[in-house]
């Protein structure tokens, strides 16, 4: 054996403290976390474990509101992940993809929209290679164009939207949440409405389909399973859980940024260019009782 | 009940053919395959699967030598992912992070290269937000400087490197595949030797550590083990699995990338910028026996 093997290979914490670890100091413990609106907090309970997800009625009024209603007439619960493509999307609802079997009317496109002058943009990057400039609204990531008039929500991982046909106005039911590499060919084709909170963890556990399938699985006994969705608002009080998220408002959430774009530690052999691409900011959040 | 369920979720694949899937037209059938030289292709038996990695030794000849070593030795059969933060990277090997405990000298620092000349460099986009100039050679992500005098493998998702400390040349054993959203602020630094050609879903299961430690696992049992990894060229040939990526080189896979950056399909209500985002180009390869 050309190896000394040692026989409890967890032991050296000391030295796993070192390696890679630089590049994750966040500095969690000097986070500013906002309490997300438990109207807008939604939990969705797989077998693979609970993921918590806010919704977003600033950017996508109509599309939350029929969202909400969804889950509250437990829709989605028993339903599936029926098309999972791994690097890419999980798409769940009742298998029709644009909910035609359901009752709920299609929503209109919420692709893009007109922030309102109080709504805070903190700047992430300008020239971002899909928009003249990205950066984070109330914790989301998101674009806008040159002139500041329209922003819209980016397709980071995390994020869910509304699954629709050819058309703008086609969204009823079924969403897919992305997985993989920002496919942000997609900004301002979708209706986006909320994010992962917690739990992407668990999302990436779901079972992907065949690839000769284009992830449609065949078999629906191989599919991930939604247990059920219940709003945080709807919880009984005394088991209510409580979601926090980065407040990207904050003047320590701007040095997290600052302390991204200029790499300061000198595990960082060549200094990387200052830039920032707004979907790779951790931007998990906590959940609590 | 306001919606209308039908018992068979499944069947009409009619509808489901319609939503997300022309995004995902990569026109498979058309690509052509370039096979993978067994000397560079390593499987990797876990719990949750197999998965097929394509050393680069244009890029890495160091590091791959010193990893086919080392698989050649059995050093990593048995030894576990340690360090899995979820959205960033699975880190495995023997916990020391950098092989002080194995008998293996460290690798001098492959962060980039000077590509030879008849190495097929295939343009993807100009002034990425990262680098000057993106591409593709022989399957590999890559990027390169204005004056094309040096390359490096870009810190794609799949993307396999070695772990180091704070000095270049430190890097030994521990290897970390990347999981999340591109950390191209990596690149340069790291000695990427590989890219996951199959499995990445396998690698998606690996089990993440927890949050509050950094993802090190406090509780070995609790992360995901390394059963074997195993050399194609030293499987019996009557056994021996070939891999096959997209050929990079190819007019087909040109003909993928301009339909990638000029979307022509109706779904686009909103037509996409001209751009690429070399990491977001669907790679994966194929596992046959």
């Amino acid at each position: 054996m050309p190896f000394r093997r040692h026989a409890k290979r967890f032991i050296p914490l000391g030295a796993c403290l070192a390696g890679l670890l630089p590049l994750l100091a966040h500095a969690a413990d000097d986070m500013v976390w906002r309490k997300v609106d438990p109207e807008n907090l939604v939990f969705m309970e797989l077998h693979e474990g609970q993921v918590a997800i806010e919704l977003n009625p600033l950017f996508a009024p109509n599309t939350v509101r029929q969202f909400r209603k969804l889950v509250q007439d437990h829709f989605y619960d028993g339903l599936s992940f029926y098309r999972v493509i791994d690097g890419f999307v999980a798409q769940g609802g009742d298998g029709s993809d644009l909910g035609e079997l359901s009752l709920v009317p299609p929503i209109k496109a919420e692709f893009e929209t007109a922030l309102p002058k109080d709504a805070a943009f903190v700047p992430v990057q300008k020239n971002d290679l899909f928009a003249p400039e990205t950066g984070f609204v109330d914790g989301f990531a998101v674009a806008r164009d040159s002139n500041g008039k329209h922003a819209w929500l980016t397709h980071c991982p995390g994020v869910i939207a509304m699954a629709r046909s050819d058309s703008a106005d086609s969204s009823r039911t079924d969403f897919y949440i992305v997985i993989g590499q920002a496919p942000r060919y997609l900004d301002r084709n979708m209706n986006i409405f909320g994010r992962v909170i917690d739990g992407m963890d668990v999302v990436q556990k779901i079972h992907r389909g065949p690839v000769s399938e284009n992830g449609i699985f065949q078999d629906e006994t191989a599919s991930s399973r939604i247990i059920k969705m219940v709003m945080a608002s709807d919880m009984p009080e005394e088991k209510r859980l409580t979601g926090f998220v980065p407040d990207t408002n904050s003047k320590e959430f701007n040095n997290l940024l600052e302390g991204r774009r200029d790499r300061k530690q000198k595990f960082f052999l060549n200094k990387p260019p200052r830039v920032l691409d707004v979907c790779q900011v951790p931007m998990a959040g906590r959940v609590t009782l």
